[in-house]
């Protein structure tokens, strides 16, 4: 989006009514009351709008730290403050704001999620938590609902980029990390002073343990397992861990006409019973876990030479750390078994290892009970994604509330969820944070 | 190559001393008497000169039409008079010389090879069999050996590009093959030009069936074969026929993370099932048959997404048509059931189909008793590679020696022959070409 555009969006954004300073106060909504619930089609309204930002021929392309991140951004902020939300931009360039509470002595309840994008990717993987989040505090307000704790609404900066946002927000963040070249091309550390933030002063940004009383987020759930059976609300149980290897196969190059079968050390071959026997040891055990090949190069890559190398990837996810470091073993074995009975090595390089987040007890109880007083119908899961919650994890109670993606779609131009699926998800949103504000 | 270092060449090659023209008659060695032998020596001076001809630190790089591809040229027709050999450039761009025969009424008959080279390749892939054929003719002249028939010998332009000059001598080259982009990034049509030939005329080149009356080439192995039975000849029944397939595998492209193992269409997972039963199923029938899968790329070739969709080749070849198509509807089978089986679409596409050429009886016999009497161990095999031999089967009767390759390894810069086998390879050729002149 260009700078005109920009502006036409502004002028449509002045459109929407604005809610004054939070003014009046009303007891939280009991468990035996009438579910709360949002202004869905403003919501939806919401999303239609930031649909235009950023939109390509490809798909959506918010970057971060692009034109377009920029402009999206900047929608987020008047969203911000036609909601009468107080903004602040810190130091990572993170969008907050806060609602205070009724009792000054308690932490902040933190809400959001990210309005950031992949390359050719859709409009609902984090806008539909970013905007839910805000119009869950614009709907508290209009709606006199005032909590004992402090709401806090945050839109993380660079979720898809490796959770940056949040990742600075809890400490984690290496200067390694400042100089990684971001998808828009430029650094982090260039993009972060890009979007309002200061990398000097970062540590400004920084929470500790205890600092957060708990935090939810709202999510598409960018797999099919919501709509396969038939379930409205996905109450998550954690985020899974995730490692990830890169594999080097060596065999040898040779002329694919006159080397007799029995000859042959064809790392192509290596590799395809490597990927089948990955796929089999995954799916012999009961459970979630998941494992993909899905980088494979080979070279020298013609029709008629035998491959004397392929380099491959395995990402391998689970909720269990025990599991992960069990199919490690697994695949490391597979490796050196096959390796042998092909005549060829497999070198593992492991790239990348985060552990699981675990969401906490309390807030999966509270989602699963607001989502049965809205009479929506959910199930516990795991999210095999990784979200900005697996970052503040570290430091504070986490949850997070899934809605179906239709077809299991994400990442994609095809990703979609319904709008009422969407509205579903920032009802229970609502509900969960009354009731958290209660139980914690 | 540049003008200079080609100038110190052909000043190297003025020290190898000439022949006269072939002035004595000699009567053809009976199978009786002591087998006659080539100047090993000389040969192998030829190849150790050549071998600085093109060479790269990527290895030989003499493709055809290349500057270096021209130098060598240059230096074969130096060796061509250097022996008393009258040289003829065809219309084609072969070179070729013929050596009158006793009898007027007789077809030639032709030996030779080529000498290009593929990208990064070896010094002994066609030189061996194009100066192993001059050093046949000079020796016999030498020896006072003349035959019946005329002989001829061949260097045929652009083997490695499709068997260019041996196709346009069989009349089986197309206009649109002469449009193909040759790996020297000229058309096949600017190389004719460039190398003397006249693609006007081509026609003029063109041989008929009976124009010749026996072929033979002698080469390298390019396999391992020979060196593996520790056979110094190898006596080839036939060149395998060929089909290439280019297969197509659609799944869909989703989160490798959401996406649960029982709900992918895996183009990956698929395309590794294919690789696996393709060699099971090659390897499950006795044979020689061969398939290979060279070439394979995946999209997007993204760590963290599930292979939407793949494209790779199969290489098959065998000796026996009927084996090819039966295995061509053995992996056509493959690809419906792994395809149901894993929710995803196999499009088969047929880029090359070449069917076997045979040699003839008469001549692997020539080529055995030849060995024999030289006291060469020897073996019968089929040629899993191309050679210029199979278009000349076309319209004449046809055979190849090979001799072995250290390590089974050819198109390599590791290519390597050991001289004595060199030697031996002549030998045999010069026997061959003696008794065939008997037989036939």
């Amino acid at each position: 989006m260009d700078r005109r555009q920009f502006v036409q969006h502004a002028a449509a954004l002045a459109a929407i009514p604005a809610v004054g300073r939070f003014a009046g106060l009303a007891s939280p909504a009991s468990s035996q009351a009438k579910p709360l619930t949002v202004n869905g089609a403003r919501l939806n309204g919401w999303l239609a709008q930031f649909d235009q930002i950023g939109r390509t021929a490809g798909g959506i392309n918010r970057v971060a730290y692009s034109e377009a991140d920029l402009a999206g951004r900047a929608f987020t902020k008047q969203l911000f403050a036609q909601s009468g939300l107080q903004l602040r931009v810190d130091t990572a360039g993170n969008l907050l704001a806060r609602v205070p509470g009724t009792d000054a002595a308690r932490r902040p309840i933190l809400i959001g999620s990210h309005v950031d994008s992949v390359t050719d990717g859709g409009n609902y993987d984090g806008p539909v938590g970013s905007f839910g989040a805000i119009e869950v505090a614009r709907s508290l307000a209009e709606q006199k609902v005032r909590l004992r704790h402090p709401l806090e609404v945050v839109v993380w900066q660079n979720e898809e980029g490796g959770t940056i946002g949040s990742k600075i927000a809890v400490g984690l963040m290496t200067p390694a990390d400042l100089d990684k070249v971001a998808r828009s091309g430029k650094t982090v550390r260039e993009g972060i002073g890009l979007i309002g933030g200061d990398v000097s002063r970062l540590n400004e940004s920084v929470r500790k343990k205890g600092d957060i009383a708990g935090y939810i987020e709202l999510h598409i759930e960018q797999g099919g397992l919501l709509e396969k059976a038939n379930r409205q609300i996905g109450v998550v149980e954690g985020i899974v861990g995730l490692r990830w290897f890169e594999i080097t196969i060596t065999g040898f190059a040779n002329h694919a006409g006159a080397t007799p079968m029995d000859q042959r050390q064809d790392a192509m071959l290596a590799a395809a019973k490597f990927t089948v026997a990955v796929n089999e040891a995954i799916r012999g055990e009961a459970g979630r876990q998941v494992a993909t090949v899905g980088r494979l190069n080979v070279s020298p890559n013609t029709t008629n030479v035998i491959p004397g190398q392929v380099v491959l990837t395995v990402d391998l996810r689970d909720l269990d750390q025990q599991k992960i470091d069990r199919f490690t073993a697994t695949f490391e074995k597979l490796g050196r078994d096959i390796g042998e009975a092909t005549r060829t090595t497999f070198a593992f390089n492991q790239l990348v290892n985060s552990t699981p987040a675990l969401s906490d007890a309390r807030i999966m109880d509270v989602v699963a009970s607001s989502a049965t007083a809205l009479g929506l119908s959910h199930q516990r899961m795991p999210s095999g994604a990784g979200h900005d919650a697996q970052e503040v994890a570290h430091i504070a109670p986490m949850g997070m509330i899934f809605v179906p993606s239709v077809g299991g779609i994400s990442h994609s131009p095809k990703e979609f969820s319904r709008a009422d699926d969407i509205t579903n998800g920032a009802n229970v949103l609502m509900n969960a944070v009354v009731g958290l504000d209660r139980v914690l």
